[in-house]
């Protein structure tokens, strides 16, 4: 089975083409600044030259209307036919506390995730344009929606309940959900299986660590906490994002500067983390360089980064009474010996005993960090929300009833 | 030497008379509704009758005198003459980054009081009504003030700075604080002492949980990170208080409930908390014991409480790669036997043993609640913010010379 994975954001869109058979990547890339008389699109067919062509891309049907001449262009393409796809998988951002896990798409999925456009404003309706877009260029084919949250539908009401008027909860739904659920989930189950033992008995910390950054408490393969919250604001210090405050923060702030509530909101999700405090750069590569050439500041950004994911990491222990295995992923936290030596060597408390050689060495494979004798495991595990979505999709599919 | 205590509110007044030559209390007592004609003052001289009286005061000069008037009146009083107080100690919350220890009072400490009124807009004033009250009443007689921020000005910029735009830092001060810092010192201390080894060995975590409530590091006798941030809504949830939310919450609920910048805050420091979840109460005797008689509600409000408490002694056990003892203390820590049980058992990963039986039994006095072969001590200490009071600025009368 050929199954499309769409990632679509308000003007980009993100797809990978799997062969379920073999779960081999057939082409990927994506299509940057929708709705310009200069859009980007990037193309990457396995085995064949990229391409990247700029042009003229006003909505999301047209995007993906010229990805699909490409996946399906006589020379460098990579299908015989548009038709050869049997099903399209769409990340979701928000799936709110309607879904727990993957759903196909009919009416009725697509009004909740259009009801959640409140609590993901940024996210879901860029999502359903993505929907739609597929609708209209592949009528009939089979669409499944993978949603960030899902995974962490599990918490239990004490972690996901802020101590704040109920009423908030019941009206607005304002509660923790926790994202990068997919990538908990994936990371959680590679852990274990390189651990060799089963995820039921495993108490686990993953570390999804990009650009977005947060923890997740996996207790038994189940999450129990996360530390992003009812939206992807709250939590690690991240590339542009604040993480936690003192929520008296916000009133002050904006009583002080005269900011409206969007000013506030851009500002703790666009103007702060690494990027505010290093005055350099959201990008740990860079502000970890700095900081090696002798930047303060950067070496001070670096410093918070580290701590506050440190104490998560803590918390999370005592959530569960205790870790087996700290779990890094994504951009920084597959890549960063640096940042992942600094949160192990302050928690040797655990137990835990880093393998420095291990963990400075450069790998795209799942690999453990920590030395034999270690009482908590640290492992490496690069995560593939792509992946995950094509197999979601893939087993829908599968296990659906043909429609009559 | 005879020191008088205050602690000055808006609208209430508390006091504590002291004999420093045995610490011993002479009397103490409170005003309560100033600014009223029905104000309460409630004074209990040691040895002698109680007394209640209900009377128009209607601000802290009269508070003060009438207090006065109490402490030396022929029959009810403990003094033979008000010209026996030869100081007087005032608990003021904050001290900025100006001041990290207790200090008489001058002309530039009052102006640095009245410059810090915009960061504790409503305790910082109330403190200064307090200091010209006593001013009034008592012309030459030396003040010193506490401060609640003073301990916790040893924290590292890593743990101080929020990762929001360093303005805001620079021209705001917007920083962590931190708050109880009388009581964290003072328990540790005690903690210390109880335990029979220097302070300057020790990594404790102390938990000051009252009605407000905050954890510190306490990491060789100084504070490296507390709970409270640049207010005292940040961190733990407490009686009315959220403590941590995603700050995202704050303009979201903004704008749906239409709340304005002073609704927000109240809705966050008063009607939140322990209150807003159990439906019942902010006070942890009534929540403990609905919960026990089957209310689910109060159930919640409980396991919510002493789960982000347990979350913030492992983020410290991490911030200090590990903990030598914690340490509970005011209202709830002193004295919810269940409170604590229920944090301890759930951190035997730490090697943390709770002694069940010493944990139930009430005490006024420090003690141990954690076995023998805990390898986390866990110790109750009463805490006395008043007699640190009271001794700082006894020290700082021996130690200051003499006005010329």
């Amino acid at each position: 089975m050929i199954v499309l994975v769409i990632n679509a954001g308000s003007s980009s869109l993100k797809f990978q083409l799997y062969n379920m058979e073999n779960e081999a990547v057939l082409a990927k890339g994506k299509v940057e600044r929708i709705g310009m008389d200069s859009a980007i699109l990037t193309y990457e067919p396995e085995g064949k030259q990229d391409i990247r062509e700029v042009r003229e891309i006003l909505e999301h049907t047209t995007a993906i209307r010229r990805v699909l001449d490409m996946l399906a262009h006589p020379e460098f393409g990579v299908l015989k036919s548009v038709r050869d796809i049997q099903a399209v998988g769409h990340r979701v951002v928000h799936g709110g506390e309607s879904f727990s896990s993957s759903v196909l798409v009919d009416d009725r999925v697509k009004q909740e995730i259009k009801r959640l456009f409140d609590l993901a404003p940024l996210h879901n309706p860029a999502h359903m344009l993505g929907i739609q877009a597929v609708e209209t260029n592949m009528p009939g084919v089979p669409q499944a929606v993978v949603f960030d949250t899902a995974f962490h539908q599990t918490m239990p009401s004490a972690a996901y309940l802020y101590p704040i008027p109920m009423v908030l909860y019941k009206k607005h739904k304002i509660r923790r959900y926790g994202f990068h659920g997919t990538s908990h989930a994936y990371v959680s189950e590679r852990a274990a299986a390189y651990l060799g033992r089963p995820i039921e008995e495993l108490k686990l910390v993953t570390c999804h660590i990009g650009n977005g950054a947060s923890c997740a408490a996996v207790l038994h393969g189940k999450s129990v906490d996360t530390s992003m919250g009812m939206t992807p604001l709250e939590g690690l210090m991240m590339g542009t994002r604040s993480g936690d405050i003192d929520p008296a923060i916000v009133p002050f702030a904006m009583s002080k500067e005269e900011l409206t509530l969007s000013e506030v909101n851009s500002m703790l999700n666009k103007h702060s983390g690494l990027m505010a405090i290093s005055g350099i750069s959201s990008d740990m590569r860079e502000v970890t360089q700095a900081m090696q050439d002798g930047d303060k500041n950067a070496a001070l950004a670096f410093e918070m980064y580290e701590y506050r994911l440190r104490k998560c990491i803590g918390a999370y222990a005592a959530a569960m009474n205790g870790i087996d295995a700290i779990v890094f992923t994504a951009g920084v936290g597959e890549n960063s010996a640096a940042l992942r030596a600094a949160v192990c060597r302050n928690l040797t408390f655990l137990g835990l005993r880093l393998d420095e050689e291990a963990n400075a060495r450069r790998s795209q494979e799942d690999r453990m960090i920590s030395t034999a004798d270690s009482r908590v495991q640290v492992l490496v595990v690069p995560t593939n929300e792509e992946l995950v979505i094509a197999r979601d999709t893939y087993e829908l599919i599968l296990h659906s009833n043909p429609v009559q």
